[in-house]
């Protein structure tokens, strides 16, 4: 007899399989290609693992902020990738991604779409302790891969130093130290060339 | 004034950006390109957060088991990616990832090297209730992948039913209802002509 509900699990964890499909403006830095949703967040968890020490709030539950960084880009399977510069299409995205999450989250089980609805809405939120350290990590890693790829998605943009100090820095509200790194890191990107002023 | 540690810790967090480059003989099933080694591992802890509640130890630390399944690969930025049926490349294999293990992980400061070589050993090992059920996510993954390309991987590679139950048999080790609706799977693929008898 087939365990009904572990199905439903499993037809999820199929369908969200297409996160590895959905592509974003950084470049991988060895290979010099798009990265993927999915390994993004791989990412980002592993950043969590690493640096959670410098999160603002001392007893940050890791857990939960995994759990966030786990899910909070899966919306995009429906809603595609914004870029994080793209104020025309980043009027309607919180709307697009809701629906997304609506479809998405309601495949799994009650149960479970109540859970991962509510992380994903404590991410958006950016309000808890662990959804500011889990945003700071989502800020700081594509500025990372931007500085090691030479600014290869700002230059394509024609993204100023201003407008990645204004989208960035609320990197400060989860990690102050990450944050004054990461400003370092932005003037050096200018002075090399690599991001316009 | 520069932070010592956070620019070590920086400096293993751009390292690792490799396992991004790391192929694997499986494929995404919506692209059929081959899937990294970094998607591989959120997928992996994406299950983790659907499917805890099947792991045969109901208190399983979810949190340890996400730590392992985020670092599990990385050792195969050095070491390359095994296939799970090429038992040549077996032999050597734990020897070549011990090797990456103390070079990767050696990046990271004493402290963060210690855990995460602890973590890396304790997957290995499979002794722990939490390593047992992170290898019984690694190893049902790539089945349902292939399972999901009409057997794409053990059609190239020409693997059989028997050693497909032989190598996964130890799901059942980690969470049993996983591995009854695995080896259903199998069964079906056999009769979908997807995989050898």
């Amino acid at each position: 007899m087939e365990n009904a509900r572990l199905a439903q699990q499993i037809r999820f964890i199929v369908e969200v399989d297409r996160l590895k499909d959905v592509f974003r403006q950084t470049f991988v830095i060895g290979s010099r290609r798009r990265e993927n949703d999915a390994e993004h967040s791989w990412h980002l968890c592993l950043m969590v693992l690493v640096l959670a020490e410098h999160a603002n709030t001392p007893d940050v539950d890791a857990l939960r902020v995994l759990k966030m960084l786990l899910i909070h880009d899966i919306v995009e399977i429906d809603a595609g990738d914004t870029f994080a510069y793209d104020t025309a299409r980043m009027a309607d995205q919180h709307e697009r991604e809701a629906l997304a999450a609506d479809r998405l989250f309601g495949l799994l089980p009650a149960d479970q779409t109540a859970e991962f609805r509510a992380l994903w809405d404590e991410f958006e939120a950016r309000s808890t302790p662990e959804a500011k350290f889990a945003a700071a990590m989502d800020r700081f890693q594509p500025m990372l891969l931007n500085c090691l790829t030479e600014g290869a998605a700002w230059r394509i943009h024609g993204v100023t130093r201003d407008r990645v100090l204004a989208r960035n820095a609320h990197i400060v509200d989860g990690a102050t130290e990450v944050w004054t790194y990461a400003a370092r890191m932005i003037e050096q990107a200018v002075a090399a060339g690599h991001l316009a002023k």
